[in-house]
């Protein structure tokens, strides 16, 4: 196989970047002989905004610091390709582009949007004969592309909300009986709950965990909630509770839109939310009468990669890895798939799945994994969750802080 | 000496449990015979919640633990006590208390209100010749007592600030040149600016820092902070900006207020601070048509043990066992400080200074290490700071989230 050139899209994870150490590992095992990278994705590519990853990863401290690095890496976009009809132009510059640089294969990171990508150039380069293959390579704090287990992303996404929930919930009991306490936590998560039910994982040994979950999976019925917080203050002072930014009432609206906080739409037409849990602390201590109050986790649990989950990082290698030889294998058109083969003890492979059965179609948490209460969740959640946030890669440290990769200006 | 308690006071910091360990470990090498903790500090010690602290710490997995508890392991308490005057037959209960338990000595871990009660018992004890002797062991992420060089649990608050600060600047810059981001992210901070100051140490070889810090030590003008918006954004796409919540305009009102968001006001009458941020956001995305997110650092500034400094949780072990040493030597009424001998080296010794000059007196950053264009910090600043974030303490992990040290039901 000739060269190869690896991108990101969409919104970062914490490991995202641990997919592009794998690309280049197994390229380089595999006597590619250049491992190009894209900066700013499918965006940044069409302008020619090319680097060449040897500079950057050739050492092995390079690569180290790659797989601790936050956001993207390479950058990022957020690029919708047009239909085949109407764009071939835009196409034909790609291609002339990957001809450019002799590129055999192409390799995309990225979720839901960004597979859809994957399959439109896999599409157009069926429809006319060229050679390039085309790989997706799965990435998404959100967890919701199909067939695969899980994405890459989740677990330490899973791992930052489970921490920092337990040491939130410690600081909220702090006052114990002389102080009723409400917090909602607003946690990532349009439609899919995955993301709000890692809160859940803040339950052990050493932590109450949280006092209700609402993922975006049910309907939010406003009523239901106030009386569920009347119920928890009257047993007790500190509560707790976790709340997708996606809840929507029995009537299909957005709870953060409920206060006239409208949203905005992307370029993929998706609203921009925030601000429910804001909404749902002042809307608490006005009926109760209850000090409440709002945190939003927000971008922080796609960036802490200080506190990425271990398997989470290898798992992200793996699937790059798994890409590249998809692609020598002679593979176009399909997306890395992450498969478990047993919960305890924990085991994972990569296994490629085609690529038009997975772009834009969202996965959501099983509703039987959600306790009867509608706010909780099942033991068959542990048990999926657990072995994801587990193991960690310490950070390099300096001057007090991590240590990250940095590409040099384009 | 005979027996000794000891309490926590006021807003947790990551490293408050580790001065519990100081006390603790100090007094076991002296020969105290019961190290008591009182629960819910003050508050709870008058209706006689007591332990006895060999229950959890007498292993060494205890103390190892406690050091990497987050939250006020002993639980705390916003308690004023009354003046001598108007409440004496309080005094004489919690007299009646220390004499039940035969405590000669009371080590309080707290910030300026709590300092304030130590002086308030030490006086009373004076003034009826009691035999207990009082002292105050500083924390506060504020970092706003005077005399001591800093305040145990600055240094960790700072560390998660920065850190965090790093992994949020990288994942706004994501998309390159393709979208122009203004991110403000919001900073705890009443009347000093030091946690936000904070936001300067993200700068570093791996990052290139936020773009502009407002504290609350220059008044905040709207349209000069607009200004220099608008001058960033032509200038650069991606903007990062650290912002106290406690800024106020010319005419000394609160930013947060100006939306109208009014605040609360605690027992001590401090005004309860948010939402400036998100207010600073909108204005901005108003004013200049650029997209504008506002992320609060909220709770976890305080609360992030998992990334606790370890120069951090030393000393406050040190203050810990200062305390216990002074006691020792027959002192009361003081409050122990930290002594900082050199920058670089870094080297930092205890103290300890009459609790009368200290309690009450707000120390603010010196306007003297703010920049001229009143957003910069000087390097006086990162002098003094960049030492206290240096090392870590490893959490120990369990089922993937950090185990903490836990009380058991009183």
């Amino acid at each position: 196989m000739g060269n190869i050139i690896v991108g990101q899209s969409g919104g970062p994870t914490a490991v995202i970047n641990a997919s592009v150490a794998g690309v280049y590992k197994r390229a380089k095992q595999a006597g590619v002989p250049k491992v190009y990278g894209m900066v700013y994705g499918i965006q940044g590519f069409l302008e020619g905004k090319v680097i060449d990853l040897d500079d950057y990863l050739s050492t092995g401290e390079g690569m180290e610091l790659l797989k601790r690095t936050p956001a993207a890496f390479l950058g990022s976009c957020r690029f919708k390709l047009p239909s085949i009809q109407t764009g071939e132009e835009l196409y034909e510059n790609i291609f002339q582009m990957l001809e450019k640089y002799d590129i055999d294969a192409f390799f995309y990171i990225g979720g839901n949007d960004s597979m859809d990508t994957v399959k439109m150039l896999s599409d157009y380069a069926a429809q006319k004969g060229k050679r390039q293959r085309f790989i997706g390579v799965p990435k998404t704090i959100d967890n919701d592309l199909p067939i695969t287990d899980h994405c890459p992303g989740y677990g330490s996404a899973a791992k930052y909300i489970a921490t920092s929930l337990k040491e939130i919930i410690r600081d909220n009991a702090v006052y114990g009986d002389y102080r009723t306490a409400v917090l909602i936590v607003e946690i990532m998560g349009r439609h899919a709950g995955w993301l709000t039910a890692a809160a859940h994982l803040a339950k052990d040994a050493s932590c109450e965990g949280v006092d209700a979950i609402y993922l975006p999976e049910k309907s939010f019925d406003l009523s239901l909630f106030l009386q569920k917080i009347r119920e928890l203050t009257q047993k007790k002072r500190s509560v707790v509770i976790a709340v997708s930014e996606g809840v929507k009432t029995p009537e299909g609206r957005f709870v953060c839109e409920l206060d006239g906080a409208g949203g905005e739409i992307d370029v993929f037409g998706h609203t921009q939310l925030s601000g429910c849990g804001a909404f749902l602390a002042s809307y608490v201590q006005d009926r109760l009468g209850v000090k409440a109050r709002a945190v939003e986790l927000s971008t922080l649990q796609r960036a802490a990669t200080h506190l990425a989950s271990l398997t989470d990082i290898e798992e992200a290698v793996m699937a790059g890895e798994a890409a590249v030889s998809a692609a020598l294998e002679g593979m176009s058109g399909v997306m890395v798939t992450l498969k478990r083969d047993s919960d305890m003890p924990y085991h994972c492979t990569t296994e490629v799945y085609d690529i038009h059965k997975i772009a834009n179609i969202e996965r959501k948490v099983p509703v039987e994994w959600i306790g009867k209460d509608g706010c909780s969740l099942r033991p068959e959640y542990e048990a999926y969750a657990r072995p994801l946030i587990l193991g960690e890669l310490q950070p390099i440290y300096e001057g007090g802080t991590p240590k990250h990769l940095v590409r040099k200006e384009q």
